[in-house]
């Protein structure tokens, strides 16, 4: 990342919004109240015609972009090198609104949240979202603000997904859509390596069906499970030049066995279990072809335009996965342009190489600047 | 596989060799008495001249041909394809002998026997073998059977591991070897999937650092360990064309989840954790490299002829890891043959694609037949 990508501002806290009548859930649940929680940067013009949406991953929050000052953690936004003032996502033009979604662990009502009704954290009570219910709980936030149609979505990964499913869900709401990393639905090797990763927090026995929170330690299962991402995320020439055989000091332990812990322990003491397997589930259950019948029939409403951007070592949403998106806005008459980038850093290149996602994103945003006749 | 390679013939049961002044292993502890099991197919000729060892893999026992009239399982050999009347390993020629290795569950004594001193299974107590325990288990047995000098010594995966171990060992106790899917050291990416595979199963709190025996249920941790094994042998092209995203019948279970669950119980009830972390870590501490200082030196006193296997879709075992051996073996002057072969089986081509192996190994034997000057 160089210089001009590291530049940050401060933001302000996150903000909630407390739905008292609650939020009812795809699959019927409703959980009164239902806090949201959401940040935004920059200022919303009078016409409030210039707010941007970006939607976040499995293990982001609404904390998209700037530094606290009141959070000792202190660690700038997930996408805080393609937010900022005079970054791609401009803030001297734009109004960014992040809202972390339902199921996720961080602010919005979540598994780890106490069900007032019991006292008890809601545990394996809480429903399994689906992407709609993401996107529902984006537009409850953007209806508060007053905000009608939006210049623009974005998001990669599952953020990606929640953009493609909006152009399903509302496409009048938003002028044009910035998916990156992403598909219309998962393929088989992420939804096994989901499979694999839930099966493994569920063989910690501490787990007890989702009802952990009162034992207090550290799920084992979470943090092994998360290795398995690691593997996922890492190239074999990545683990060869970092790891190789290499032992830890004059230990017989293998360097690979001792980062595996760190980042496992590291997750686990962020994230949580019952957040994971849901967000995951929700993800793996999208598939707008199955949905709606063809992709043609998921975007027969949308008109506006489309950046896809993919990765070419990208092993969760290939190349193709945006292609098949392309194809489908294509031929209903759509403007789309598909950026393929080419990177060493596979899914994670949209969080990792702003030098490369920046250009494309500019231009597209600029582009909406002119005018339509 | 075609079939002449499923034409098998009436194996006799496994042969148990009990040692009673024990087994010592490489770090230092001794198991008494000790029995190791092993099988042979042929006949061993009057100079004792004809025989070939063959070495197993990780999953596999000495049931290497044939198949059990005694047996309800009634399963063929493990290399049925390759070894037999008119195969490639000949029995009309060739007297063949298979050692069940120290650690594995199939009859030589493993952390699931009973311990006669304590009368309770060894569990956690048993120690951890290394490849030279493997190798050292085989010689004791061809001492007993009083063969001397080998015709060869083949093997796949960890059986080609022990091979070239073999070379570095007891480099005149044998003609030749044939090493197929293997290497001198696992590479970072195996190493890292097996500790992952060990931490899964020891996130089963009925693991109890392997002392599990009293508890009668399968371990569900090793159902879990082992589906990451199937990821890993499966290609992305095969997880797309044998399950995409289909669901299992009616419900919406993925057929990916299902299939797992079939594979895992299935290995699970088959095999032992305590033998499926030992022989994993054995395999990873095996690194000729570090142990011999170089190659060169392992392989110093080696002057056989050497048939080198690899498999262009292999991810634990790439081509270049039989490159690495073959150079450091011609560098000293050997006769090396290095034979590349293409597949879509990836590292277990070795166990299935009979037709694509049988081939070199016949011509290598083959050549072997011819006096030498």
């Amino acid at each position: 990342m160089v210089e001009r990508y590291s530049n940050t501002f401060i933001s302000a806290p996150a903000r909630e919004l407390v739905l008292e009548e609650g939020f009812r859930f795809t699959h019927g649940q409703t959980l009164t109240p239902f806090t949201i929680v959401y940040e935004t940067y920059g200022e919303l013009n009078a016409s409030k015609s210039n707010a941007i949406l970006v939607c976040h991953a499995l293990s982001a929050s609404a904390h998209a972009a700037g530094r606290y000052t009141h959070d000792e953690n202190d660690r700038t936004g997930w996408w805080d090198g393609l937010i900022g003032y005079g970054k791609a996502i401009d803030l001297e033009k734009y109004f960014v609104v992040c809202v972390n979604l339902p199921g996720s662990p961080f602010g919005t009502t979540a598994p780890q949240s106490i069900d007032p009704s019991t006292g008890k954290h809601y545990g394996s009570r809480y429903p399994w979202p689906t992407i709609e219910d993401m996107v529902r709980s984006q537009k409850i936030v953007l209806d508060h603000l007053g905000i009608t149609r939006l210049r623009s979505i974005a998001g990669g990964s599952l953020g990606g997904m929640q953009v493609l499913m909006w152009c399903a869900m509302y496409p009048e709401a938003m002028e044009s859509i910035i998916a990156m990393a992403s598909g219309s639905a998962v393929p088989v090797t992420g939804i096994a390596w989901h499979i694999i990763g839930r099966k493994i927090i569920e063989t910690d026995q501490r787990f007890h069906g989702g009802d952990y929170y009162d034992h207090g330690e550290q799920l084992r299962g979470l943090e092994v499970a998360r290795m398995i991402g690691h593997m996922t995320y890492l190239s074999a020439h990545a683990l060869q030049t970092k790891f190789g055989r290499r032992r830890r000091g004059d230990t017989r332990q293998f360097e690979i066995d001792s980062y595996f812990e760190y980042q496992g322990k590291k997750f686990a003491g962020l994230y949580d279990a019952n957040s994971y397997i849901r967000v995951q589930a929700a993800m793996d259950e999208m598939d707008l072809e199955e949905q709606y019948g063809s992709l043609q029939a998921a975007f027969s409403k949308w008109r506006g335009k489309s950046l896809l951007v993919s990765f070419d070592t990208d092993w969760l949403f290939p190349v193709s996965a945006s292609e098949s998106v392309a194809g489908a806005m294509r031929s209903l008459g759509t403007d789309v342009h598909h950026e393929r980038v080419s990177s060493t850093n596979g899914h994670d290149t949209f969080l990792i190489d702003f030098d490369k996602i920046t250009p494309c994103v500019r231009a597209f945003l600029e582009g909406l600047n002119v005018p339509q006749s």
